[in-house]
């Protein structure tokens, strides 16, 4: 497709890669009119089941001036696999959050390449993350408790692969999650304990 | 319950919190002796479905010497709400990153009562984390594109405050996900794009 193709399409139509153009350009703009319509609050809750094993619960956020709800509540179980003690009754923490950096960079790659006119046919990804477990094992005080080293691998298929490169490296520089795994964030931790 | 209950308890039955205490203690010393078990690698696949809608996959891992698999394959999607131009088909990326941090403290909590000898009857938590979306939309390079701030509080039932407390701090010292949100890791991304 070829770019002239492409604004032609644009015109009659401003669904691109799936993503409403139209409505993605107006929202932009109404942010820029109105500042805080972009300050959200995102929340997750959560219950121990048994051992390892616990429920996380995401239903409600703020944001656009107001509290909103997700059309359904979505619910996730969590646990460590047999080997680290736990049952197996969902994933790991660890690969929730690898989880969530794949889809971070994933939406953005989808939104960024609609705004820019760039045609995407596939988009899937890998993430891998290396942990020594001596760490959270409380077994050396020299290997840390996170992550050492994460990669993620994308593969891209659609339009030309230096245009398909600009957008990752533009959703990259975007990504919520990109941004919180590296450089870090504040967490504050309260205990109510009785 | 005393501490001469628990320790009569502990004699008995190596289950406390649903957490196999042996079991525990047992990986700990093998992990001791063979620190090559501890070598651990994570990884979630991710594929696009339209727009911000993307579906990934948590399946196999590596640990204690040689490639596993859970007993499940478990499959998430992640989405925008229509407010953020998506079609709420699942959480947005950095809710899924708020749930992490929950399970990682709550299982940790779990664990280290277990080995302590402290008893749980209930671990509740909410997190909350606070974003100014002027950063990811590209209309401030002032704004941070991640969360400002996130706030975690727990509830806590069954042995005295101050125990609870202690168990809260350890695990927060030896959680995953706390070190990875509060210190950064490092992150590469490769593109193969055709």
């Amino acid at each position: 497709m070829t770019t002239t193709d492409m604004t032609a399409a644009d015109a009659s139509d401003s669904m691109r890669n799936g993503v409403d153009t139209a409505t993605l350009f107006a929202t932009l703009n109404a942010v820029k009119q109105a500042p805080e319509a972009a300050k959200f609050q995102f929340r997750a809750h959560n219950q121990w089941v048994s051992g390892t094993h616990n429920r996380g619960t995401i239903a409600d956020y703020f944001g656009v001036g107001e509290e909103r709800s997700h059309e359904r509540t979505f619910v996730f179980d969590a646990d460590h696999p047999a080997v680290l003690v736990g049952r197996d009754h969902g994933p790991t923490p660890t690969e929730f959050l690898l989880h969530a950096l794949a889809t971070c960079l994933t939406a953005g790659i989808a939104n960024i390449a609609a705004a820019r006119g760039v045609t995407l046919t596939e988009i899937e990804s890998k993430v891998e993350g290396d942990i020594d477990l001596m760490g959270i094992l409380g077994l050396s005080d020299s290997v840390r408790n996170g992550f050492q080293q994460v990669r993620v691998s994308f593969v891209l298929r659609g339009d030309e692969p230096e245009k398909l490169r600009r957008v990752v490296e533009q959703s990259r520089a975007r990504s919520a999650v990109f941004d919180i795994l590296t450089n870090g964030i504040p967490v504050a931790i309260d205990v109510d304990a009785g």
